[in-house]
C-alpha cells in the first residue's frame, strides 16, 4: 500500500515558468513569465545561464504569490547538472532553507510531493518546489556538446530549456494536492541513452498500475493524466504496458514532452528534462485548473537515473516515476 | 523561525554501516557490519563497488531491524557520484519507493530529517535513510584519479569509503528525533576544492547560530554536538565563527571526520564524504545512545554544493548544514 492521502490542505499558491527561445516558440509562448531569446540569460556560460534561469523563475513565483523570501520556509530543488549546481547556485541568494533533490527528470513531481507532505503535516507553513534543465548544459554533459552537431536518432528527445517553480501552502488555491505516490526504481534493460522514453516507460507503467490497483479508480475518472517527459516513444510504450495489465489510459492521457513544442519544431520524440514536466505543470496543468476546465488530474513525473559513467560502464538505465493527484476542491 | 519540533514519535529502529579497509583500520573497526579489504567489494569498477556497498549496507539495516523490504515504505537516499548512481543502482533491487536526494556530504542528515518528518506525520509507517561515498569514485570525479598520486595539501580531506543506513519508525528506540532544522546555502567565497572544511564551515556556523538563537539552548545543554565532515580545519573555523557570535561549542563538540581515523592513518584534515557522517551516526552516535552514555545530541550534516564544472568556471563553493537533534526519550 503506497498511496498517501493528504490529511489537511496543501495547494499550489503560485507557479512560475521561465524558458528558452525554442520553448517560447512552442505551443504556450504567451504563458511563460520570461524567456531568453538566445538561451544565455546574458551569462557567460550555459551553466550560469541555467542558474540564472532558475533564480529568475523563483523570483517570479515569489512576485506572483505576493511572497517575500522569508515567507517560504523551505525550497525543495534539483536539476540535471552534476551535483545539481543550477539549483544550489541559482537559489542561494534567497537565503531560504534548501533541501536538495535528485530525481532526474522526475524532480518536479518529487519536489511537489515532498513540499505538499511537509506543508500538510504542519512542518512548514509554506514550501516551494523549484527545478530546471537547459538543453546546452544537459546535452554536453549526457551526450555531446551541441556545437558537435551530432545526428539525432528518431527516439531522441530534446532537453527542455526551462525552469519551473510551484509554491505550496494551506491557503485557497485553484489546485490542491490530494494524494501522492512515490515511485519505485524499475530497470527493464534499456541501454540506449538516446531513448530515454523507453527507459522510463516501465517505471511510469509501474506507478500507474500501483495507483489504479490500490485506489480502485479508472483512468476515465480523471480529466487529465499527464506524464512528465516520456515523449511520443515513451508515452506509447507506457500506454501499451498499462494495457497488458488491463489499464486503458485513454485519450485524456498526455505527456508534457509532446505538449510543449509544435510539430514543425523538429524535437524528434518530444521534450525531456526536469524543465519539461515543470513547464507542463505551470503552463498547461495549472492553467487548465485556473480556467476551471479540469477538476481532477494525475501528474506523473518520470526520471531516468543513469549517469554518463554508468552508461559507459555498460549498466542499463533505471527509471522512476512519482505521482501527484491534483484536485480543484478538497 | 526554522526549528521543526516533531509531534509524535520517530526513532532510529536500526542502523548499519559498511566500509573500506582504511575505515576498518580506524577507531571503530569492530563496529562495522562488513568491510572490503581492497575496497572493491568484488566488483569490476569502483562505481559498482560503491553501489554494492550501499546495497549490502541496506541489507544489514533490514536484517538487524528484522525487516523485509516491504516493511519499508520509502527510502531517502543519495551519494556524491554524478546523478547519484550509487544509490539508484545500489538500492533498485529492493523495490522500495525511492526518493533521491542531493545534499553532497550533508545527505545523511537531510535523509534522516525527511524520513523523520514523513514518519512523524504518519505518511510513512517506516522510512529509511541511506547514503554512501567511496574514496576512489569521489577523488577521480572531483579531483584526480587516485592512481595519479597527486600530492595532497594539509587542508585536504580523505573521502570516506563507507555506506550508512538508518531505518526510522514510531517504535521504541534508543534514540529519537526531537527536532530538525534544514540549513540555508551559505557561500563565503572559498574557491579551493582542496579545502572543503573552510567552504562548509560558514554554513555549519549559520545553522548552529540559527539553532541556538531560536531554541534558547546552549551548547553545554548537549552531551554531544557532532558535525558531519568538517575535519580539523573546518571544525576549528566553525568553532571560531560561532565564538564571534557568542556561542562556545565547547569540548563536547566533535566532527565525524576527526573521529573515524587514527592519527597515524595520514588523512590530513580528516574524513569527508556522505559516508563520513553516515558512519559517524551509525558507529559513534547510535552506539553511545545504545550504551546510555548520552541522552541529548545534535547531529549536523555538512555539505559542499559545488561541482568540478562550477569550480573550473570560477565559482566559489557554497555549503549547507542540516541539523537533527536526537534524544534518548520522548
Amino acid at each position: 500500500m503506497g498511496i498517501i492521502r493528504l490529511k489537511n490542505r496543501a495547494g499550489v499558491a503560485s507557479v512560475a515558468a521561465v524558458c528558452g527561445k525554442k520553448e517560447y516558440d512552442g505551443n504556450f509562448g504567451d504563458r511563460y513569465d520570461e524567456y531568453s531569446d538566445d538561451d544565455t540569460f546574458k551569462q557567460k556560460t550555459f551553466e550560469r545561464a541555467e542558474e540564472e534561469m532558475q533564480r529568475r523563475c523563483f523570483g517570479h513565483a515569489l512576485r506572483k504569490g505576493g511572497f517575500a523570501p522569508s515567507d517560504i520556509d523551505a525550497v525543495f530543488a534539483g536539476d540535471l547538472m552534476n551535483q545539481c549546481t543550477a539549483s544550489s547556485y541559482g537559489l542561494q541568494d534567497y537565503g531560504i532553507p534548501y533541501i536538495g533533490l535528485f530525481g532526474a527528470c522526475s524532480t518536479m513531481a518529487e519536489a511537489v510531493m515532498l513540499a505538499a507532505l511537509t506543508v500538510d503535516g504542519g512542518y512548514f507553513k509554506r514550501a516551494a518546489a523549484a527545478v530546471s534543465s537547459h538543453n546546452c548544459t544537459a546535452e554536453r554533459q549526457f551526450r555531446t556538446p551541441v556545437e558537435y552537431g551530432g545526428q539525432r536518432t528518431p527516439t531522441a528527445q530534446w532537453t527542455v530549456t526551462g525552469a519551473g517553480c510551484a509554491v505550496i501552502d494551506a491557503g485557497p488555491s485553484v489546485m490542491y494536492i490530494k494524494e501522492v505516490l512515490p515511485g519505485r526504481i524499475v530497470d527493464r534493460g534499456v541501454t540506449d541513452a538516446a531513448n530515454m522514453g523507453a527507459a522510463m516507460a516501465p517505471a511510469a507503467a509501474d506507478t500507474f498500475k500501483r495507483y489504479f490497483d490500490e485506489s480502485g479508480l479508472k483512468p476515465r475518472d480523471f480529466d487529465v493524466i499527464l506524464s512528465g517527459d516520456l515523449g511520443c516513444e515513451g508515452r506509447t510504450i507506457t500506454a501499451e504496458l498499462c494495457e497488458y495489465d488491463g489499464i486503458f489510459l485513454g485519450e485524456n492521457y498526455h505527456d508534457c514532452g509532446e505538449l510543449l513544442y509544435k510539430p514543425e519544431q523538429d524535437v524528434h520524440s518530444g521534450g525531456s528534462g526536469c524543465g519539461c514536466s515543470a513547464l507542463g505543470l505551470a503552463v498547461y496543468l495549472y492553467e487548465r485548473f485556473r480556467k476551471k476546465e479540469i477538476k481532477n488530474a494525475l501528474f506523473v513525473g518520470t526520471g531516468a537515473l543513469m549517469s554518463p559513467m554508468s552508461v559507459a560502464q555498460g549498466h542499463s538505465i533505471p527509471g522512476v516515476a512519482h505521482l501527484v493527484r491534483f484536485v480543484s476542491e478538497v
